[in-house]
């Protein structure tokens, strides 16, 4: 009755014991419209009926408005109930209040997955978290490399069934990355933990699509070995923060953060250790909310639809 | 059986209807000996064998070696027992190992109370925690005054029987503050949103004894409108810190962290009051932690035995 | 220029230095219009359309469908942008939609202001924290009376200038109760840590609208002695809940619940120190939510549109 | 320069490219001493001298009585600076003391590696983060196997190079077990989500070395699917409680809690999801604190010197 199996039997990216479903079936009868324009009355009832008359249901909706700016920011989730609805037709019928509202509107349909690349270093808590939410279904994408300026995680990618491209940095680095996103049709960047700064040009490729993972509670400590620059500074409580990557370094929008506590007694490794818990866990939330659409950048800040 | 009582028969000052006792009876017959030294073998040793010799009994330690600069910090909680030490004679009798392991010793005795001067200006939130936890039997102190450069917050001070002193800022003020503060010997000035920046001479005679709450997550935020600025930056949790003052603005030993989590949805009025339930706690908890005796300054960070 | 005052010169309910102002302007011209049907495809094309044909904006509205008991539940904001609506002629024009989607609509007008009644016995920290956010403009409501079983903190509440009726327990207690309330058009009642049980007949008189702050964790510790409970159960999180009273004691709807870190050395005094800062935050917020008309209850569990 | 692997190369085990050490180096002339007995006078006094004869240096020491059961505790990390203690001469010259004060008393060397076998049934978010610290050095152990009732979960083990055994629930199946565990001198069991109920005679010869994550807030939610009960009760935040494994079920001595925020949005498959960054930070960190022997068990309560 008993199997020992001490040699390796596993096959890479075989099905979990265990599957979570946190969505509801990512249909081609479901989308998510999401709309940014300047604040006036009656925004949500002209919306609302324009997308009524195209026969959808509104399963949920969420609306923002930030007064400095005087801008009107909303989320609505939107269902046909089955029916397969024309998507030229229902662009052509939001035409008029696009117009009228001056919106910037964007549909994004139940059935397009993101493509998503993980950039690591050597560092592997974040991969494996995000890896790990991928198979269970916790996360709506397809990951389509991971992509390294180390050999080190290759075995992890692989495990999971990704390919793995070892980019060692110089002067070609990021145009070799360049190319390989663009041949896969990649949308989100995910910097897990990737010690490199992006230059300027990589970063407007992919604006408001390149996640990084950041180990401190942004502003505070920015820039490299934060974790040493909190044990100098003697704080109680250490940080993460998940925030889209921007030309000005550590000062992105921040899509999450979270802390967990610290005393005199943390070394810099026991803030190093507990900080990877922080990190993976708010990295994966920012990049889960993306992957749904939930985030809306207004004016350098993040408005999270959570 | 009903008693309308609309009019006011408050006694200001009178006995609460409930009353914690955090401590141990505050007698003349225990101790907390703090202990700061260059690192060794057998510092611990010694020093239990010297208490030990006095008739005293352990009721508590607790230790920390900080690497860096290679220094023992302790702090022990001793009791002689229900019994009278000489304390002279107990000075002398720990002479020789303070000698010896070159000690930077202090003898807190629990009959010693410390006392407190709070300093406001219009807000009350911090002020009136302190006053109700003093009066509950949660702060181990006499608050000997409170004093403000505005006059807002006097009767709240008079209904917990506190003398107020309102001294408008001027160029006499520090003067006239540092002369009432001496003249009653307090030992400890808390800046309970204390909106004035205090001078380098005032810190010094008050060297680790000012805390002040700042209303950031520090170093994030230093200086004025910490809640403006963390709007502006987006954010997702707001924080506060209790720190020692010093010469350099917000840059004293950290005593206290606090954060509370919001939203693209929370304006800077809201953020503000979100932030006033974590300033008076963060606040509280650290003065209670000086008032115990719990913590040691080196180096500009704070070790706190919690 | 210094002033000793260290007579009681204070008045009762003066105003603060400090004052907050978490909602727009209360006004006529606003209404918070709360929904509960059956589930359908829609409603909210249909409602909003019927909000709009009367002149209301949106400012802000959140859903849920709850999808075991297929009930959709909205909170909508609306203004007339102002001007003064004609409240007969709008709830008219509702009942149309009311008919046809089969809406429980409620509508709560922005000059609505809700009266409170406050029950406390001897403790005073929950009591303290809701007279001061009320009276800086945190909490949009009047209280109409502080009640107690004792007489201890009538002078905490004279001093905010609200009437205090002490009712001590005997067999006419609730009678002498219910008839205070309704003699001053309560619709509140917070028991700001009442101490004793109300009887099913009282809390069937205030169906969801009686809040009660239980200091455990619920469904952890129900009754008696909560920390007591934990000590002995040597957890590592204390907590509070507040949640409306039901006849099951403690077992309403849950609003809000916090915790906070406790450990061995931490005695049930300090526990019972330590839930304080838990218990009256917890409630504040409970009973703002509640205020602001964000709480629609369903199937005992307690949706927050927050 | 690019290297393109998208075949599985990867070594099961092989050495990370980061690395922690939380611990000083775990060597042959450090030791935990773990103390409890009655409380008296002079028992921090006599111990410390008893250690310090034979030549330790005290290097941390924390310690707690338990009042209502008048019972001192302590952990005490010694060292002898790198000289080899006689370990036989050492606990003979202990033994003056042991006898004085009644003390129950154990010696961890630093050099005795915990024996670790983890049980598993499908989910592997647990197992994968144990592996995946001690890999790191973040666990002192060595892990010897892994023990599922489940197939499911064997390549998870095998890639990181432990031994699986896929024992079915049958009348066999404790005995088959811990005739495994005595086989390799395992000390501790982790339950890692392992889904069957152990018999009290498997759990006495294990006491207080099985560690239990269950996935509430103890003790609220015990048994089965305690997601779907906090679900159905509304509740504001769900936990994760590791606890020692008692006859009783969920009954032991709680080591640690977490919890994280839900709200009526979050279905029983979102609880799920959002409590196994919970379970697995709240099991690893309990798993840690043993292994560290930091942990004494008294009157089933844990008392952990962290």
């Amino acid at each position: 009755m008993v199997e020992h199996c001490t040699e390796n039997a596993g096959v890479p990216g075989s099905s979990p014991g265990f599957a979570i479903f946190l969505f509801p079936m990512h249909s081609s009868t479901e989308a998510i419209v999401l709309v940014t324009c300047p604040d006036r009355t009656g925004i949500v009832a002209k919306l609302t009926a324009a997308l009524h008359e195209t026969g959808a249901n509104i399963l949920d909706a969420a609306q923002y408005t930030d007064e400095s700016s005087e801008t009107f920011i909303q989320r609505v989730h939107v269902s046909w109930e089955g029916k397969q609805p024309n998507r030229e037709a229902l662009q052509a019928s939001l035409n008029g209040v696009i117009e009228e509202l001056n919106l910037d509107l964007h549909i994004k349909w139940g059935d397009e997955t993101h493509k998503v690349a993980i950039f690591v270093s050597k560092e592997d808590h974040c991969l494996h978290d995000l890896l790990l939410l991928q198979r269970d279904g916790a996360l709506h994408c397809e990951i389509a490399m991971v992509i390294s300026n180390h050999p080190d995680l290759q075995d992890v990618a692989l495990r999971f069934g990704i390919p793995f491209h070892h980019i060692p940095t110089d002067s070609d680095t990021e145009c070799i990355q360049l190319s390989l996103l663009q041949e896969h049709g990649v949308d989100l960047v995910v910097l897990a933990r990737y010690m490199q700064v992006l230059s300027p040009e990589f970063i407007q490729h992919y604006e408001n699509r390149i996640i990084n993972i950041h180990h401190s509670f942004l502003p505070a400590f920015v820039g490299g070995k934060p974790y040493h620059q909190a044990h100098m500074k003697g704080v109680k409580l250490i940080g993460a923060t998940a925030h889209y990557a921007t030309v000005e370094l550590d000062a992105g929008p921040i899509i999450e953060q979270g802390i967990i506590r610290v005393s005199h007694k943390d070394s810099i490794q026991n803030m190093i250790h507990k900080g990877r818990d922080i990190e993976r866990t708010v990295l994966a939330r920012a990049v889960r909310w993306h992957l749904e659409n939930r985030i809306i950048v207004h004016h350098n800040r993040a408005v999270v639809f959570d």
